[in-house]
Formats: structure tokens, sequence, C-alpha cells
């Protein structure tokens, strides 16, 4: 099934503009998802209502015309780019490059995303090409609508992740505590420990990732923080997987926060109430409710419980310090938020994690993050995996 | 040791800018090695001849100062970039965050490297910034030359490379041939599993890496293509891995090719060419030779033998059909460049990759690589690994 470009096409009509231009390298979902090429250097495709038109190097040119969605492919040859190389500095010899190119297929006028190469469009517009930022992020919020077969490509990524969850549970269950901290088979526990059986786990299972999170005590709570070294007992463990499908490339997201014996009271209180924002979160999502709405719902559990939040309290560095959600697809962050000022309305096909989570350098961090599509009457949550807490 | 970022403050001279500024997350790898600051959402670091600052948000604040290289780290609530958002459409809260967060710094001009976002650089010239591209690719350039300490890390990942290298290479050795498909026990081998075996091998030398190349037959003649399917005897196997150490973050990089029983005369040529070709490389490498020095060492060869290049025919589908190396850093592919127009001297500390090959539909794909460091009087080879081919 593919997506549907019509807004696109209504983006391109609005900024009268010929085209919509991509400059990056398949990293760039943008660029993956438009042209349906995946490589590892930038190159060039151009959207007109008309048709898709990659411009790659020869190296890449059997691949494109092979695997990519694009009605045609040029190649750096078909504009004698050695003899501009030859005669020109690169940058030049760029700018010229797909100045032709874009000349070819009629284009004078061009709208980008935020995140567009500079140097390419001073070139374009240096060659009289006219280059317009889309504010909008329209490709993005093509994008955030998925199709049957992208939610079922989360599904499985998701399926995936709760299979290395289980497999870093299983290890944290499975560990003796000495001197208040886990050991495994005689050897400290320590974060990289589980993380490396997190990610063998999503290999066996079709799927990749660069990042995990198995955080202890004081690195729990602080959100970003991945974790390392001894994982120690009576502390909150936060464990944050986000692996990528390398098939489909599509992602799950997923957190879940585990203590190895006792908790204090204070994470114990971090917990429930995390649970009662999750599901005052999950009562405030629907179609039409805002990702606003969703995150005051949360803000609104944290503040009446006494917790600062970053609505409260923009410059706290405890309480409820981040959004509560984001959508989840060819990136792990992408639209549509689930935060401050995301006052679009959510709609069917949405995919979004919800996570809620405290935070406090003397007592720990709690997140829990489930994954969920919003459909037409609410949201189904593709999250099959208990909360469990205290190990 | 602390790269040397005197060509920095050279090139802010010359093009008398006040600052040299950044905006990307950590995967732009001069993002990461100018703020030391590795992070999954963009952040702006502005480096000036008397300081680096950091300007990211309120999620990352404390893992900013903790972590990062930066003399001073700015968070976006020290701007009011609430007050910002409630009050503007998102770029221009953005674009007021950024002037400000600039003009605290008393910075009028900024260089900027190509991929600079261009709605920021626009957003910046709108607030009466200058935004220039730096077309010399300053950082990049600085980059390229490796501390002894970056020497070690590219190191340590090859040492896990050739772990890895000798993992696939057992599983096809291990292999037997039914019907011409090699087997392991008792199911067909296909490239994605020995993919998987290269992966996990890796994740337990500390490495990760998004692709693999394990492309069999018509697969192999296609450069980049990353091979699927159940290997077959007789034809050539190509496989080209290049891990990241998830620790340091460096790279390395290597191809063999193997076949498993007996290659064709065709292939086998491809094989003894590209031995001699990897051979007329190292004769050129030295510092003070160019990277087009090198490659052309390589295309002499090619092309005596009565192969096609790319310098020879820049149409060409078959034959020599990309450049001889790269540079291995953060990035897997970055500067010095070993090929057509690489006309600066290669350096003491320059590490690069040689890999030569052949290619054609009817026969396959044969390259061979290995990757070196640039010595004083010559270079060293890190590459311990042999070079076998009819398994």
């Amino acid at each position: 099934m593919e997506p549907d470009f019509g807004a696109l096409d209504d983006a391109l009509d609005a900024a009268d503009a010929d085209g919509y231009l991509l400059d990056a390298d398949a990293s760039t979902s943008d660029q993956l998802y438009l042209s349906g090429f995946d490589a590892s250097d930038p190159f060039v495709s151009l959207y007109t209502p008309d048709e898709t038109v990659l411009l790659v190097s020869g190296l890449e040119f059997t691949r494109a015309k092979r695997e990519s969605r694009a009605d045609a492919v040029r190649r750096y040859a078909d504009y004698d780019y050695q003899e501009k190389r030859a005669n020109n500095d690169t940058a030049t010899a760029r700018d010229l490059l797909y100045a032709e190119f874009l000349d070819e297929f009629g284009v004078e006028s061009v709208l980008v995303n935020e995140r567009f190469p500079l140097a390419t469009a001073d070139g374009l517009r240096d060659h009289g090409v006219s280059v317009d930022v889309d504010d909008d992020d329209t490709v993005g919020t093509i994008r955030a609508t998925k199709t049957a077969a992208e939610v079922e490509h989360v599904k499985a990524a998701q399926d995936a992740n709760e299979a290395a969850m289980r497999a870093a549970q299983t290890l944290i269950e499975a560990a003796t505590v000495r001197d208040g901290v886990l050991h495994y088979e005689g050897d400290p526990l320590t974060s990289e420990r589980v993380k490396e059986e997190i990610e063998v786990t999503l290999l066996r299972h079709g799927c990749s990732l660069d990042e995990t999170i198995v955080a202890c005590g004081e690195s729990a709570s602080i959100p970003h923080d991945r974790g390392s070294g001894p994982l120690r007992a009576d502390e909150t463990i936060i464990i944050d997987i986000f692996p990528r499908d390398k098939e489909t490339k599509y992602h799950a997201d997923m957190t879940r926060t585990f203590v190895k014996g006792d908790a204090t009271d204070e994470a114990r209180e971090f917990y429930d109430i995390t649970r009662e924002a999750l599901d005052a979160a999950f009562d405030a999502l629907e179609p039409g409710a805002t990702g606003e709405d969703v995150h005051h719902a949360v803000c609104d559990v944290y503040e009446d419980a006494g917790y600062p939040t970053l609505r409260s309290d923009p410059s706290t560095e405890t309480g409820y310090i981040h959004s509560t959600g984001h959508g989840v697809g060819l990136d792990v962050h992408e639209a549509p938020s689930v935060s401050t000022n995301a006052t679009d309305e959510l709609e069917p096909g949405h995919v979004v994690t919800i996570e809620p989570g405290l935070y406090d350098p003397d007592i720990g961090g709690v997140r829990l993050e489930d994954i969920v599509v919003v459909t037409e009457d609410g949201y189904e949550n593709f999250t099959d995996y208990p909360l469990d807490f205290e190990l």
C-alpha cells in the first residue's frame, strides 16, 4: 500500500513550487520514505506531482533502478560530472550537477525540509532556483499516519522488543545479591551485560539498535543516561529498548522499571503515581484529542500528587521532566508529538508512545512506556508486557 | 589527547567569522567530535577560539554538563523558550532562541558545514547573523588526522572485526554443499544467517553495526548490495564488515571474498588481478602521495589487464566501478578520500581503507579491503587477516 502524497501536492501548490527536493542519505527517514531507496551515502530525490526521480552516484545506479520506488533514476555521469569535477572544485561541480538535473525536469522552484543542507540550497539559489523551507514538515506529517502495513511493521518490532525485555528481566530475576550488588554466574551483573543480552536477543529476532538504556539508581534519574557499571539491589533500574527491524526499518519502543529487592517508599510512590499517570494518558487518548491534551492529563496527575513538572516549573530538574510521548516509525522519534504545544489533533493511524516518569537523583527514576496506535474509536495498545516492579 | 582545532581558528579568521556553529545530533560526527556529547536529538554547538558552548533541551542538560567537552552548557529555559513557543510557531521560536543564544556570546557571524540545516541558517540570517558555508570541510579535515588514542580506537574495532570475519569464514568452511547450495546444520546457509553470526560476534566484542554485506553471485557484482538468500557453491561471496565500537564510536572496515568450492576461471582472474591492485596501492601509499595517486595505481593495474574502470569509462557498469578507499573514524566514510580528484597529500595519522575490486553480473564480484594508518615513513596495516579465496 503506497502512502498518500496528496498533502505534498497541496504543499507544493500552496508554496507555488515545482517540486519537493531531498538531499540526504537513507538515515534521513523522509528520504527513505519518499525514495524507497536505502543508501548510506547522500543522494537526491525530486518529487513532483507527476513523478519521483533520483540522482545517485554511479556506484548506486544499478541498485537504485532495481530497489527504489522512483519512476526514473539519473546518475552523475548523465550530466558529465567527471568533467565538471575536473574543471571545478567539488562544491561548484555539485551545484552545476544539481542545477542541470533540476533543469532536465523543468523544475525552477523547490520546497525542502528544515534540515535540507545549506550548501546545496545556497548553490541552487546561485543558479536561480528558488528554495523554500517547508515549515509544516509535510513529509513528516504524511509519515505520521501509518498504513496498515506500517502498523504491522511496528507490531513486529514490538514483538522482538518484548522478547528482549523478557531476556533482561529474566537476568535480573535470576541474579543474586551480594553486598548490595546484583551478581549473575559469579560476576557482578552490569548494565553492559544486560544490554548485551538485550541486543543479542534483538539480533536473533531480526532487529538492531544503536542504544539501549539500562540505568540504575542515580543514572536512572537522568532520562537519557544509558547506564553503566554494576546494578544495585533496592534501587530503580530503568530499561528502555527501542529496536529497529533490520528489514522493514520500522521501530518499536518500550520502557519498564524494575527494583531487585525492595524499593524505597519514595521509589514505590514514584511507581504508583506513574501507573496512575499512564492510565490518565490512556483515558485521554482518542482521535480528536491533541497531543497536548494527553500530556496535560499526565501533568495533572503528577502536579496533583505534589511533584513538579516542566509545565509547573520549566527549569525543574526533578519530577516530570520530559514530554509524554512521540510518534514511532522509520524514526524512533517522529511526529506526532505528545507534549506541550502539540495542538494538532491525533488521528487514526498515528503510532505513539505514552511514557510518563518521575526522576530525582536522591530517589532514582521510574518510567513506564507503552506503544499504541490511535484507532477510529480510541487506541490499540501493541504492548503485551506486564508492569512488574519489585522482582 | 585533545584534537588540534588550530585549523578551525584559521578558517574562522579567513572567513572573518566569530564562531563555528553546528546544529545536529551526535550521529553527525562533526557534532560528536566538536561537542564530545552523544545525544540522539539535535542540539547546537558553538565553537569560538575562546570556548565551546552547547545549547541543549532541558532533557539533556544534566548529561551535557557532565559528559560533554564544552566549557559551558545552556538550555532552552535559559532563554525563556516555553514563553517563546507559546507565543510563536515552532520555527519562529527556534529562530528567536538561537539568535539570543548567539547574542549572549557576542557572535554575529558563523561558519557552518555544508550540511548545516537550511531552516536554521535562513532563520539566523533573518535575525542579522551572517551564515557562510565552510566549503573546505575544516572539521572533517581535522578529524582526518587521528590522534594516537583515535588510532587505538580503530585498531580495537578492527580486532573485533577480525573475530567477526573469522566467525563468518568458519561457517562457510563448515558448510556442506547440496544441489549447489551451502547448508549448515541441515538448513540452507543464507546471507542473513552469516550476517547474524557476524553481528552477534561483534556485539560480544563491544561493537555494533547497522549493515553488513554478505553478497553472493550476482549480488556480489553490485558493490553496495547487502546480499540475501541462500549462498551458492562455486560463486564469489563478498563479505564486507564495518563495525563501530559502541563505547568509543570509532569504526573499522574490512572486506574479504570467498568461494566455497571452485571459482570459475574468470572469478579467479578477478581475484588474482585484485591482489595485484592491492599491492600496487600499497606500493604507492606514503605521506606526500595524494589519494588520487594511490587510486591511479589501482586503475593502472586493472586497465593494463584489460578491465574497464570509471577512469577509462565513466559510465561503465562492470570492471572497477568505485574508488580505492576512504578515511575511517567516527564515520565509516570520511576524509581523506582515496579516489579521483583527491589531490590533497596524505599525511601521517590518516586512517584509510584500500579496497580494489572487480564486478560483472555474469562473473560475480571480488573485493579485498584492508585498513591502514599513514605513518611518517609509509603506512602501518592494521589488518591481520589472511587473504583466503577458495575455501
